[in-house]
């Protein structure tokens, strides 16, 4: 298996502000990364403030070294300041299919 | 956007059934479906008896018609006795890469 570390993340945007998130997230450096194997962003069908995304990396220094670059940390700026909270849970992806 | 209906669920095996669940989930019917855009299998890293799967399907009308198939009632039939629980969100894939 390729993947050693991943995660799924719920953030709550500000009201009103969840396309703007989806927008950066559908943009992010992460998605060309080679060492970034699982990206799908998704998002609440009921209230469209509530994104999510799933990701898978080849491991956690790989992950941890993308995080540490300017573009990683550009995202995170832009992402703050839109975000009234996250949470995590420990899902690695282990297959399957998608976009 | 293909897919207009998803979900995220989340299923706590019975002890020491995790790895029968993923192996049910990658194999399932719905995989080389057509009208299923998206099906990620995923695991708690801390807990391998935590599975996840995210969805996401062209309408709801292709996932309640696949749903009612003999193959996806024989999956939700070899499910179940290996599943303690299970709980749901309605994440709707939007976009990003997998395998």
């Amino acid at each position: 298996m390729r993947i050693n570390h991943g995660f799924h993340a719920t953030m709550n945007a500000q009201p009103g502000k969840g396309d703007e998130v989806v927008a950066l997230l559908l943009d992010a450096p992460s998605l060309p990364h080679p060492d970034c194997v699982v990206f799908l962003v998704g998002r609440s069908a009921g209230d469209p403030d509530v994104v999510h995304v799933t990701e898978g990396w080849t491991s956690p220094e790989a992950h941890a070294a993308f995080f540490a670059t300017a573009p990683a940390q550009a995202l995170v700026a832009a992402l703050q300041p839109l975000l009234a909270g996250s949470a995590y849970s420990d899902e690695v992806p282990v297959g399957g299919k998608a976009f």
